[in-house]
């Protein structure tokens, strides 16, 4: 699993191979985001990518909503792990 | 091979689980293609994607500049297969 | 207005500067047309987007969904106007 | 302008309307940072964008690349403020 939890927030690191693959999948993030309503306080240098969850609407506590998008996240980036 | 000849031209076809996917395979190929400055003629509609390849620049034949990008876009392509 | 009607379907043409503006356009009509779950027919060739919308649900007509889909393409190229 | 010079850093801050047109934007200096192979460090909270350049290779000073690199972000930039 990549997510840890700290100061109530979620937290996910995920490398990549280079900077395209790692673009690649900040843009299915964008779009599930954007499709949630519900977006992520993210960073990216090149190859590497941090995500951090919190529900700022419930005071910035962890809630179900962020449970939720770690998850679809985390299917997202299983994917691009298969590749070599 | 996802590639045939027709009227000079080398078309790719490609299909993926849904929008989500074949966006982020473009987002791919438009890096790649903007780093080599040889952009395709493409159609997306859904979960499809129709890539068309010629080089203008030479009268629009196929040259090495199509064949190469063709296997950098296979082998992005090839990645988004082993994924369930 | 950038929108014609043919053969049952809204078609769209919109010309920028080069294709990382393109791309951009195409970016923010990606996320909205995910956000609405009703996604474009279309085609794009360095600085050019060619966009087709039909409600294929409805038999290939054209619905309010697709006017819908149309201004809020068109309200986004707006903005790219204004560069100069 | 909207760089400043911290730690051998240089950051810049860019809101926008909101998350679509971040994404957009960001999308074009991720055209741009790999077309010129030099990446930022950057973060992204919705409609907010902070990029911080510095060159790692001559030991995270910054050097004309980053000056370059901020010029070309700055120029982007303008045009999005151009939009309503």
């Amino acid at each position: 699993m990549n997510w840890t939890e700290k100061d109530n927030k979620l937290i996910g690191e995920f490398v990549f191979e280079d900077f395209s693959q790692a673009w690649a999948f900040m843009t299915e993030v964008a779009i599930l985001a954007e499709r949630k309503n519900h977006h992520p306080d993210w960073t990216n240098l090149w190859n590497r990518v941090v995500i951090t969850l919190t529900t700022h609407d419930e005071g910035d506590i962890i809630t179900e909503k962020d449970r939720k998008m770690a998850d679809g996240i985390s299917k997202i980036f299983e994917r691009y792990q298969y590749r070599t």
